[in-house]
């Protein structure tokens, strides 16, 4: 950081910190290129600290009081900044941590600048090393956030051998793309899942991130229960309650019709077999419940009680997740592409819920996707209402 | 250790060591309970043991020189000093480590009673947080012994980060019923195999077995390459390659007919479709190579010239994986229990091998079931070979 010229000072939710300013950061034209920034303050990222804020709130109020947060990737430890300062009322201590010499750097200088050197520890350790260390030294990892630039994958042994009894766990991937199978050897090589393209990948993702979590903790004979599930542009954030307990099973397959691209059966692995041809399948990936109602709800409730420290858009957001968690169907239909293959215009979407709720079937918008709609319908039936439409 | 009457030297390959005697490992009959014996020693483990230093000397001779071999579960550390003794032409350094101060203590002194002060450094700590320590600490990780007391599931990632590119990985598990299928749900839960009873277990073991390992590794962006894969009584021991590369993808599953309870397809995830019904089935699990040809041979040749250092038994499973390693099928088949449910006494093995050469088959016997037999013959074939005897 030689070329450092000055800090400037902002603000996020209720923590202050310095953000280095460089010439090396700006543009040919003079304009700020967000590539350039250090890879420890990501300004794009402000909502995706909010989650964990509200989660750790939503956490503290419905299962038990967090006393510990831990960030094994804490960059310029904005995070956990504003998580001890934010939760003022249940008393957090925070563990950073950043590989980097100088986001431990600004670390500290933030850390002071907030006033917390009494409750937070900085170290500057590889990520697992960290993790494994605070085991070793015997401290409560009650709350652990787990945000690399990239996959997670690479910290989720770790995770689970740390993270404590009841504990909550938050997991952020940025490589979505390898997640959606649009790199398919990549995805299977990375996640151990054969997923490929699809119109609904983004749920897919998710699906194939949550399976790496789960996996990763019942080695370790430890339950992780998805509490929330939010894709936003660049990023997956998923959270779970940590329980030491046997293994829910919902892992499995999809198998996908090649006409329509969409599944048509769920094979639960170890429970339900292969009952017929299913050449082209997704999997395994977890099939279960994406949202955890009663913290979603909490959230939602944290949120109302203090929108001035928050995104706008996670309000909308967090509404949608509340409908679409009502809806049981482990993907979503993509309208625009649907009314596409049939030569339409795309119908309203409220023309489509309508039609749906007449025959019976439940439908909701999904916040994966502006043009997604969530409905326990099958192919058939979505594709007969589009087209009557 | 409070008990201990006095230390019994011991002498395993060229390794001298002491075993600590109490009153509390004898049974009512003055006689020695193994189940009693303090776990940092297990004298049945000996062939396990000779399987490392003989690896060592083959992998050393085929791909590149060992220098330094570490083993987070050493126990009293008889393996590591074997190690270092028995491979005094590559001259190699030993990190030994154990959780238990008891084993640590009986480390030191058996380290000292075979004059390895200068070779063999001890740690005294968890075994997940030994390997990121010398990871931390530059150490240059060859070859790592993973060898618990059960399963090997929850080092395999540790493993995965410490090891060096063109390293040499041995794993040992000894929880063979739950890889075998025998209790389906802790398969599942551990390994994310779906696994149940089949009369061909010990192979399918392996490959559950195998299969973790290379997930866990080409998370890591490592592939394990199979050098050896060895049943013996209590425990499964495998031998890999690791390489900094792309993971050939061999990873898949077996459909089961219910009839006859063996495999007729094979599905390679996420290449093949399930082209038909696959009601029962096995996987995901490792549907390659169990051994690397030239490893073999080298171990034999490096076996022959040190016999007295090792296990009578050895080389009669030596020979016959090399003869089994030449057939390519993922299971074999079991001879009695065919026979039985033929109501027919049992044929004599060369018999068998006889008829199935005579219709264009090749077969072994193999090492995993005296019972067993290995051939690239279907099931039918077999059944009616055996029929026909």
């Amino acid at each position: 950081m030689d070329s450092v010229l000055e800090n400037i000072e902002l603000k996020e939710g209720r923590a202050k910190f310095f953000l280095p300013m460089s010439n090396e950061f700006f543009r040919s034209d003079g304009k700020l290129e967000p590539a350039w920034l250090p890879i420890f303050y990501n300004p794009y990222s402000s909502i995706n600290r909010d989650l964990t804020v509200l989660g750790i709130k939503a956490f503290s109020s419905l299962f038990r009081k967090i006393e510990n947060f831990i960030e094994p990737l804490a960059g310029s430890c904005v995070r956990t900044i504003r998580v001890v300062l934010e939760n003022d009322d249940i008393e957090i201590n925070g563990y950073a941590n950043d590989i980097s010499k100088d986001a431990v750097e600004y670390c500290v200088k933030n850390i002071s600048l907030n006033g917390l050197e009494e409750k937070i520890k900085v170290m500057n350790e590889e990520a697992n090393f960290f993790l494994h260390f605070l085991l070793k030294k015997g401290i409560k990892q009650d709350a652990v956030d787990i945000d690399p630039y990239g996959s997670p994958i690479n910290f989720l042994d770790s995770a689970s051998k740390a993270i404590s009894n009841n504990g909550l766990l938050f997991v952020t991937a940025t490589d979505i793309g390898t997640l959606m199978g649009k790199y398919k050897d990549t995805s299977l090589r990375r996640y151990g899942s054969h997923v490929y393209k699809t119109d609904y990948g983004r749920e897919i993702a998710a699906r194939v991130l949550i399976y790496s979590v789960i996996r990763a903790f019942s080695s370790n004979e430890k339950n992780a229960y998805p509490l929330f599930t939010y894709y936003h542009e660049h990023f997956l954030k998923t959270g779970f309650l940590i329980k030491k307990e046997k293994q829910a099973n919902k892992i499995g397959f999809l198998c996908i019709d090649s006409n329509s691209g969409y599944p048509f059966d769920k094979v639960i692995l170890g429970k339900d077999g292969f009952k017929s041809e299913c050449s082209n399948y997704i999997g395994p990936i977890w099939l279960g419940e994406l949202w955890n109602r009663d913290f979603l709800l909490k959230v939602e409730d944290f949120y109302r009680k203090g929108k001035e420290n928050y995104s706008i858009k996670l309000e909308k957001d967090i509404n949608t997740m509340l409908a679409e968690s009502e809806i049981e169907n482990p993907f979503y239909y993509h309208i625009d592409k649907i009314a596409s293959k049939l030569k339409k215009n795309v119908p309203k979407f409220e023309k489509i819920e309508e039609e749906l709720k007449k025959l019976g079937y439940a439908s909701s918008r999904t916040h994966f996707d502006a043009k997604g709609i969530k409905t326990n319908a099958p192919y058939d039936i979505v594709f007969n209402v589009i087209k009557s439409l």
